[in-house]
Formats: C-alpha cells, structure tokens, sequence
C-alpha cells in the first residue's frame, strides 16, 4: 500500500521569513519506505522517455535525483554553484529576489543528443531549474523532462517550464 | 566483469593550487555502470554491518550516500553548511588550513542508537568526516562505518577515523 507522502514534509512556519511556510523533505529522505517511493515514482516517469542521464542542481537535486540515475543504471551531473567544479564549464545565470546567481556544469558532463531528466526537491519560481535546463541545453543534451518532489502552486513555476514535461509527487 | 573506476577519475594539476593534483569523481559519476559499482561495493559494505541510516556531507556525500540509502531500503541525512538546514540542529566545527567550518544536522536526522553509515567522496585530511562523525554521535547515533570512492593515503585523514571501519574504493 502506498505511503500518503505529504505525511513526510515538515512544514515550518514563518522561515526563511515572516509570512512564507517551508516545505523540508528531510523527513522523507530520513525514511527508507518514503525515500524509496517517491524515487519509484520519478523512475517511472523517466522510463518510458527512455531517459540516459539525470542532472540535478546542488545540493537537494543531487538526493532526489542519484537513486533515480542509480535504479535506471544511468549517469548522474550536478549543476553547481561558482568554484566546485575543477573543469571547463559552462555557466547560466538566474534572477534572485535580489540580485542574480548562476549554475555552473562541466563541458563533458553531458553528450550532443543525450536524453536529460533534471531533478530538483522543489519548484518554485523555477529560476534554479529554468538555469539547470539551459546549462544542459548548452551541451547539447535534450530535456525529456522534470521531476520534482514538491511544487509551490502559487509561484507560478511551471509556467517557465511551460515546454517541458513536468512531474511533481507533491502539490501546495 | 569490474570496470577499473580509477579509468573514471579525472585528474587535474595544480588545482585549486600549485602542487596539489585534484581527483575529481564527476566522469564516475556520469557514466551508469561505474555509478552502479561503486555503489554496490558500499552496499556490500554496509550490508553486514545493520546500517540503518546513511549520513552524508554535502554536497558530493550526497551523490555517494543516496544510492546506497536507495538500494539498502534505509534514509539519508545530509549534514550541511550554515543556514541550509530549517529546522533545530546540532552544530559540529572543524579546521580548515585558515580558520574552522562548520556542519550541522537537524536535531532529529538521527534516532538514537541508530546504526549509521557516513559517505563522502574523497577522504584527505578527515576533517569533514569527523565532524559528520561528531554530528551522528552528538545524536546519539552509531557510526558503524565511512565509506569514500577515493583516499588520499598522504594526507593521513585515516588517522583521524581510526576508530571506525573505513572502506575505500581507491587509493591515491
């Protein structure tokens, strides 16, 4: 029988700041039978694009989406924040409430024409997921599509993936 | 037949310094196979040993642990780096060449007496692992064991664990 998994999110109140609810899937990941479940859902989704590589953003991208790359006996790339990659790279910027930020992924990481599943924990305005999208664009890899463990409804990410095909297990 | 995983190290000179020869993980990690068995030689590892949980520092502990957490059927618990973590947590400091770090894990990451494998990448001069080691204890948790794709056997960091039972899958 299926675990409920919003049973598995710690919602906290007020963090990072007043007024915005934070949704942790550190319970989740704690827990073997819902760590598991959630990765056989993305692993389902992946399979029938016939998915050869998942990418993910640091950090919680890489733990939604290793077991995934694992189970499907395919690669896994992290896009990386400045200065933890010691190769050539590429590099795609995103809009921060403040200010900008950018991914970073070695030049090799992904193959002309390699099927791309990116993984994240969570969508919300979708800037970090649109720049891990765009870094493997870059190399010439193709986005079969996006998985992530939590979408935030009201912030409208998805609209910036709009081209993409999106799995999300959990929806607020 | 056992792929050779050293083919699937990058070496790269003089980074991030003169001298010091970087052993970057990433070509292992993006190809299937070599994913796939180095993560069995850690399951095999941690198999015997009861591990009911898998402890990793971000961010490349991630990429090492989750796998292993997926095929044992157990959780993951990242420790992270300041701010990261929402939730109450226990703080564990260590010495960098100028100054100190620090990690941290929610204070419920780990149950007591809960038998737990750390992973990492790389092991150098143990200061990462030790604290990770600290973090899982000050929770009440047992290390069981620690577990790295690469040792750097001149950096001695095997002298700070060497009360734990450590497996590396190559030497350097």
């Amino acid at each position: 029988m299926a675990l409920d998994l919003t049973e598995y999110v710690a919602s906290i109140p007020d963090y990072p700041e007043k007024g915005i609810i934070f949704r942790d899937i550190s319970p989740l990941m704690a827990d073997g039978e819902a760590y598991k479940q959630a990765t056989a859902q993305i692993v389902q989704f992946a399979h029938d694009k016939g998915v050869e590589m998942i990418v993910g953003p640091e950090a919680r991208g890489f733990i939604v989406g290793c077991p995934v790359a694992y189970e499907l006996g395919v690669g896994f790339a992290p896009a990386r924040k400045k200065g933890k990659l010691p190769r050539e790279t590429v590099k795609a910027e995103y809009k921060l409430e403040y200010g900008t930020s950018a991914l970073y992924m070695h030049k090799d990481a992904v193959k002309p024409g390699q099927r791309v599943l990116v993984t994240d924990d969570l969508l919300a305005t979708g800037g970090t997921i649109s720049a891990t999208i765009d870094l493997v664009e870059q190399l010439g890899g193709i986005v079969v599509g996006c998985a992530f463990i939590i979408e935030l409804n009201a912030l409208e990410g998805r609209k910036k993936i709009k081209n993409y095909d999106v799995l999300s297990l959990m929806n607020y």
